[in-house]
């Protein structure tokens, strides 16, 4: 079927090249990724069940998770939690199924989803003590009839009225901010053990200065004095800095961006009264145990990242359902086509947007607008590019149940 | 110091001789036990923490616990928990101590709470998974000025005025009622695995015919077919038969009691149709898993048993703090203290029967009154042992500190 | 049909002579009987929706009601409520209703309980603010299939193999301790217009020594300082004793009773700093504002009263059905039955004790065992009343239909 | 002081020459609008109880509300809630207060937030019952101490390190979407009372042919028939389509827009069976009185629209407090500023774009960079408007006291 894919050039000035330029990415720790990694944990779990059980994906939305943080007493060497964080996961799902002979089953969808709840923060976070630090409740109700009606149809129309938004590539800026938060949950953790998963890198661009800040929750057992903690954060921006470089001259052969790293700013670390210093010390390397709250959708775009300089969209991914759900089946196939679309292209695009806008009770395959943008110094760009732009994108339509799988197999990142 | 002991004789029918007698017992795993032992165990988990941190048990009462049902879907060979069996702490407790040195000290309370209460559930419940079946949640907050204001005081002073009753020796009945019961849930589990921990006793004797009706949440993975579960209540109620006699045969040797035994009788067990038969059947063994509801003190009594034809009291045991709550210690001590006057006695009390009164504000090892009553063939039993039931009486009382430690050392039962 | 009726002669010493007597009743504010009274009130809110949808009542529990205290900061004057008291509304109901036409009906059973709490708690507390001072949550589930089933047979089949427990007439005691709270909470109110409804009277007699304690929670803002206080807590005990003294000169002419009154005794009036001075103030007449929880069935039985020295039954009353649960029926209608007797029989029985015992799946009306106990200094009781016990015993049990309506419609008291 | 402050001309598309423009608007009654109208409700309730008491403005965020759906059956004529929608007030606030003489001050922090909730609702949802539809949870704690520290400082310092967008002025596509959501909510209520307040307008413009396709929660009780409701709904889309032309002709005089509207797309109304016909019927005008979950943050920003095509912030607005909360304040001021500099220029302005970005613990009203870009078809623009631009930019920033002050008094929207 011949889909409604438009191509057109703009002649906008890429964020790069853009004066000031602001990144930011929220670690998975940081309390909005933990809610949208519940909720994409627990959605992908009741996938799973239904599709063991019915071979299907029935109607499912778990996308509102909200974490009330708790309290903490953290001290050199170790503390201790005073108030365990409060997690409620909120949805709706398909509890109960009508067999095809008349027999109607119930399914254990609060318990499967407090199970997966339960794994993720296990497998996440290794300071935490899901038994005494994290109480875990859940209020997932049944669907509202109408959209359960749409559902039940069995075939795949669009769920709702909306859009998705993706582009590519990523600026060096937006390169940097992902890959440095990368490292500090991952490589980093060798050298500087005692960071925590909570971590929030923000990168601010003026110029060709790009300042890194970096607030990282230190998990205080690691740390025996303030002088072993100072010692870790000067530690820590080196190693920022180095792997920063690192990404540039890796990725950008001919930047001449100047990297500066500051490490947990709303530190005092060198008082006259030795009391009146400040450390960012948690028990779990979690900021959501003293009284951070978190929520679903408040964080990254399904591209890791949040950049006010690029169009962004507000639908929350996490959660929602990866059969019909626009919000975010067109957000994460967005950035894939515009990542395809630009690979393709080699060097020649700037940059390319995707926008695709769904109409209600139509197929997802045949969005009512497919809207393609280059940004290329090339003014001939869309005579060379728009056909295969074009493909690409119908493409990656076609094949959005492939997704579907992809998304539940956590193949595709949603934050 | 003197106390106001009395000691007198009533002559009353010992229940035993009574024509009639109904004697109740919930096991451990009974909605109501459940909440007994949660409020008790987060109450010793609370004292070890300030015992720990400050060498003395600060205030605190959790005996609120509320357990909400759960929905479960038991199947022979294995079935599925629908909803999570939702649990709320409840009580008050010290949470900030002011130091010394004028520093406030934050505790963990809530942490330990859930840490013990979870403990509890995983030591009692063999077949309850406690990250998927049930959700913990806490509101514990502090206590009321008032009633801290007479606790910070540091002496042991009535919290109320309150009574507690106690009476010993146990009747037949009540002896086969909680031996029986303690059998089902420790040696029968050998030769019945599949029964679960949920189980109720009910006593009721008329003349010398002893009925003993018996509800037991069986297990389903342990049964793969009706006929094994058929199979299992009916060793079920023969291995109960012969507990009971070896009970009476043991400690009664001229009983001449007939003990009949019914065992889950709200089964239907062999219907014209096979798909009519009920069975009392559960995932984890726990009624709570499927719409019971349980909360403190609406259970045994601190002695172990509910006996509608004793003098009981309404005061709920556990979770109650053990240094200075009358509803506790004061039951607790009465069994306490007929127990050693009918042992002291030999055989020749039919029934020794301790009330304790309390004054608010008043030490708590001085009662308004403590008041002993026999009830004994012997005519002249008060001459002959009213001077050693006051003097058993008094000591006790004067010991009541150790009696704070026994409890919290797990050495009294408190339901 | 014939019932299971039997009657005898006991020759226990009448409570009313024993040397010591104590007795309890916790007022409507008391957070036990709150509990209670929602409990209650949730359920009766349920039977009328059931009668009126479909004739009948449909099966629930509303037993559980969870209290969980707030925190308050009284001041003469008027103070605030810093936390609002948490209320968690639990049971199970029926909740959906396959019409004979084969369609499913679901019934608005929580929005009827939250609209009843919320009713109960506004008529009876004046001084709470139910927007601001309270939170109502609730957790009604689906009863168990099990119970279900015997209950969707239509009959009155007992739920339970379980027993109830009444006596009359109420000793002198007894009849004081209930009718001084009733005053209180009613007539008193125009004389002491700050006292609270959290009130607790404990009676505690030796010989003719009857001393009565109340611990009433005052409210704040009816009182300017600490004089006006100090000033209603002295009339409050005139007012009670003479009260007292009138309720024993009515019914119990020959009586020799010496009465003491004790209010707020916990009180610290006239310290030689004032500011060490305690009172027993609140913002709204309640104790559960600050601290105090409560849950159901731990307070009065099912006659007002709170009585050791007499047989009891743990069993709660409120919240359960009035129509199969043997637990509430067979308590009130013990006490109803008791009560007829004893007045048919004038001035002769010391006290009638009636215990009902059930069994389960059987008629309602057909009790296993209704056991009628006289205590006379009539040696010849029995021959002379058994007849008419027996018949009001049996007439009481077939027109236990009737009870359930009048229960529905609030004229048994539960608590 | 100087600011930071650049201005630059940067030569895009204005966003209405664009080929495709994508506007939404979710109305007052939408899930997430209520998260967001409780939460900043909140916000300023606790700011005047926080002046009141102690003359300023002390530290909470409440900005992170859960609405959970509850459960309805909606019918002509009148349907009924089966399970109250579940909200749950979550953020931190002030708690205690250190008096100047030492004495510790608790607040009503949660009964001020309870209040204030329930007002809320009550004064924008006609519809609603908050006695039997709805219950509140608060789960309000302390803050976090790092963040405390900052605050108490006294000084106005950011409290992160941020950003704000805004621009101006708006499309007409924005305006459109804007204006018509407005006029359901308020004036179309006259014409179409059986409209509810959950509202969701979307606005896809293609070349010059608007599509406004508007779903709107209707109220059962105000329809006897599906007629009734057929018919209203084709008032409903006359209405909106008159006013549509109504804003455009006002205030865009040469538009050539061709706008067609749809309204409550999912209905089905003519079936073949009337059976199969589908309506947007609600109890309460509310679609998460039915399984519809909302939170803070999700909807729209803080100029009241989503607009994927323009820079947007993450951050969200509402129950932030105002007085250094970045994502709030430079949320509102950058729009503020966007609108003074847009109008100063007259028309002459396509687009201006106003970013402000914070350095945490530095004075909120001296950004890092406050950033102002100009699309104008006059490329002498920045030279003729840079200087009233920035002098407006600081003006506001210097000015940014008065902003907090007309947030608490609710002179500023914040979604």
């Amino acid at each position: 079927m011949r889909k409604n894919i438009s191509v057109q050039q703009i002649d906008y000035t890429p964020v790069a090249r853009l004066g000031t330029e602001i990144v930011e990415r929220k670690g998975v720790g940081h309390p909005d990724s933990i809610a949208d990694g519940l909720a994409e944990s627990v959605s992908r779990a009741l996938c799973k069940m239904y599709i063991e059980e019915y071979g299907t994906i029935l109607h499912h939305n778990t996308d509102e998770t909200q974490i009330v943080g708790g309290q903490s007493n953290p001290a050199f060497g170790g503390g201790t939690i005073l108030e365990p964080v409060y997690i409620l996961l909120v949805g709706r799902a398909t509890t109960d199924v009508l067999d095809r002979d008349g027999k109607l089953h119930r399914l254990p969808y609060n318990s499967v989803a407090l199970e997966a709840a339960k794994c993720y923060l296990e497998v996440n976070f290794p300071n935490l003590d899901i038994r005494s630090d994290v109480t875990i409740d859940t209020r997932i109700g049944k669907g509202s009839v109408d959209l359960m009606g749409v559902y039940d149809s069995g075939k795949r129309l669009a769920n709702d009225t909306s859009f998705g938004v993706g582009f590519a590539p990523f600026s060096p800026t937006e390169t940097v901010v992902l890959e440095v938060e990368k490292y500090i949950n991952d490589g980093m953790k060798r050298e500087v053990p005692g960071s925590g998963q909570d971590v929030k890198v923000m990168g601010s661009r003026l110029g060709n200065k790009l300042q890194l800040t970096v607030a990282c929750a230190m998990v205080d057992k690691y740390f025996s004095s303030p002088d072993e903690y100072r010692d870790a954060i000067a530690k820590f921006g080196d190693l920022i800095g180095k792997k920063a470089y690192n990404v540039l001259d890796g990725s950008f052969q001919d930047h001449d961006m100047d990297v500066e790293v500051f490490v947990n700013t709303a530190d005092i670390l060198n008082s006259p009264d030795p009391d009146d210093d400040i450390f960012y010390l948690t028990v779990t390397g979690l900021s959501m145990e003293n009284g951070d709250d978190g929520s679903v959708g408040r964080g990254n775009r399904a591209n890791g990242l949040i950049t006010p300089y690029r169009p962004m969209s507000m639908e929350a991914s996490a959660g929602k359902n990866p059969v019909t759900h626009v919000g975010k089946l067109y957000n994460i196939l967005s950035i894939e086509i515009a990542n395809r679309i630009a690979k393709a292209a080699g060097g020649e695009m700037d940059e390319v947007r995707v926008r695709l806008l769904s109409q209600i009770d139509k197929p997802i395959s045949d969005p009512l607008a497919a809207n393609v943008q280059f940004i290329s110094q090339d003014p001939d760009a869309v005579r060379k590019w728009s056909s295969e732009a074009e493909s690409i994108t119908a493409q990656c339509l076609d094949d959005i149940d492939k997704l579907t799988m992809k998304i539940i197999n956590g193949e595709r990142n949603v934050f």
